[in-house]
């Protein structure tokens, strides 16, 4: 049995999901992989960063709050930083709120994590798109993983299929649809909402932000592509390099249109390799029922690449909530260790 | 670099195709995993069985008829067995016909081959479903591994994906469309052919037999039933204990009805656990456009697993060939090597 002390950097609700998921499957993965996994640190956005040297119970950790006074052997850390420092774990999670301009707070944290000898997993954007090079440079130099399978569709495997899966496939362009926020806007829109309705509804359960810019306006769709590019495609851009059109052009007459002809509206991202280098958009377009993206629904999302070796592959994800992207992570952990298990 | 001799059994559309795409990729492969491949012996039905120590010149295996005459350095082996003992290759690749009934003499080529100190891949349902819990068994005990990814979705990654990319998910059931050739011939009668002509026309692209009845009938999606079963579930079973219904008995009535309603009819294989067990079903199915199976289109399949981490994970694979399913036997190699790279 192999103890793996984790510590953990953003406590909403992936956090406490990916907590429950270490605590739900802890028996099965000591099992299954030899792995005790083991919490040995919290940094939250406004309750404090704890540490435990041997690792918090589980059982207490999911039934109440994270605070100083219920775990009184604890040791408080001044931040996140401090709590890298001083931890010596051996795996940092990282899933504090995205920065989609440059990636910070959350680049420096994982720099910081990898130079004092840990892995690194994240769920979070920004850091893949503005510092996938360097981070990985880092990593490879201390002998560490930098994995991200949670940016991107969450749990579902999209990284670590390409990476652990399909050897030796060149891949020539992907479609997808990998904004769940604005596909659930089209589809309540479908329903007769307005824009402002499917908008305030999807705010009301927490899917939209207050400011629901950056998913209507498209740029979580091109921060997404723009990470799919610099990893999959090895065509590192950002964001602001990717043609991009956002869903608050489409009007009651265009839904109108799309249903009369048995279409629906999806916010569209595209990779596409041409002669003159990778094109990359997002945009809305109009489907049909023959194309595998009319019947995602929701909050689902579903990617198709095109490459050398499989003329199409698609993946869908469907019905995703936090604890899928718990999932994504806890995946992470595990895939670093049981190639380590190989050695 | 490593060099990788490599012996293949079965020498029909897709034998070929492995051997074109390990001479299209080998500069590739050395390149990215330092891996040599070389074909060191081609077992075929009716040109008999050669060998070459250091490897058959690729570009001479893919540019001409393969014989005797064209090799003249070669070594003839009696049959398929002599080459596995004689050979001492690394890999053994089988693609022989499928025996549904007993999977032989697939399964005594692959218990040969590992007791020759081979790892050994299959594209052949046959020894996978008859023999899956021996021959793991036998690899494990000799070191080697047993994969084959291509029995299932040519080379959709299904297997490898969950074995590599997705730990300590437990499957709770699978929904799919899993035979290309049922699936293409309900595309077919809806644009009007009956069953007659598009089971014909099957026939004349090569993709149904000259006795359509172990696609038509449901046989061969049970096959691949029975194997999901065997690998995933953990619940060997064979095809005759799974229900089943083909597809002979929707008639042009049923077709237009499903037409008037907007729906397809699609053959679904389906895995379900319940109290009782795990319930295992093939059977035909009228599918509405706000389903995942809706648009899998001709030869396409298409597979939807749910699970106690993704509640719903989709996996599809459009427009299949020959070349597909060579791509499944490389990936396996390479992820075989990949693995033993990290010792």
């Amino acid at each position: 049995m192999k103890s793996i002390a984790i510590i953990v950097a953003g406590y909403g609700n992936v956090g406490k999901a990916f907590i429950r998921l270490v605590h739900r499957k802890h028996a099965e993965v000591e099992n299954t992989y030899g792995l005790d996994l083991r919490i040995s640190g919290i940094s939250t956005g406004s309750h404090g960063c704890l540490g435990m040297k041997d690792g918090f119970n589980l059982q207490d950790l999911v039934s109440g709050v994270f605070s100083a006074d219920r775990f009184p052997n604890s040791v408080s850390y001044q931040n996140t930083l401090e709590m890298i420092a001083k931890s010596k774990a051996d795996v940092f999670i990282e899933n504090t709120p995205v920065n989609y301009e440059t990636g910070q707070p959350a680049v420096s944290f994982l720099t910081s994590a990898l130079e004092n000898g840990m892995h690194i997993v994240t769920a979070n954007k920004g850091p893949v798109v503005h510092a996938f090079e360097k981070l990985t440079t880092l990593a490879n130099k201390m002998g560490k993983k930098f994995l991200f399978e949670s940016t991107v569709m969450d749990g579902a495997p999209i990284f670590s299929v390409i990476r652990e899966a399909l050897p030796a496939m060149q891949i020539n362009g992907f479609e997808g649809i990998l904004n769940s926020c604005t596909n659930l806007i089209l589809c309540r829109m479908e329903k007769g909402e307005s824009f402002e309705q499917a908008v305030h509804y999807a705010q009301s359960i927490g899917i939209a932000e207050t400011d629901p810019s950056g998913d209507v306006d498209g740029w979580d769709a091109a921060v997404k592509v723009a990470a799919l590019s610099t990893v999959l495609l090895h065509n590192p851009v950002i964001p602001q390099q990717i043609k991009r059109s956002g869903i608050r052009s489409i009007t009651e007459a265009d839904m109108h249109k799309a249903h009369e002809t048995g279409k629906r509206w999806k916010l569209i991202c595209t990779a596409e390799r041409t002669t003159s280098g990778w094109v990359l958009s997002v945009a809305p377009q109009m489907i049909g029922p023959k194309s595998p993206f009319f019947s995602v629904e929701g909050t689902s999302s579903y990617i198709l690449f095109k490459s050398d070796v499989l003329p199409g592959l698609g993946i869908l994800e469907s019905n995703p909530s936090p604890d899928t992207t718990a999932y994504g992570m806890l995946a992470d952990i595990l895939n670093i260790y049981s190639h380590e298990k190989d050695v």
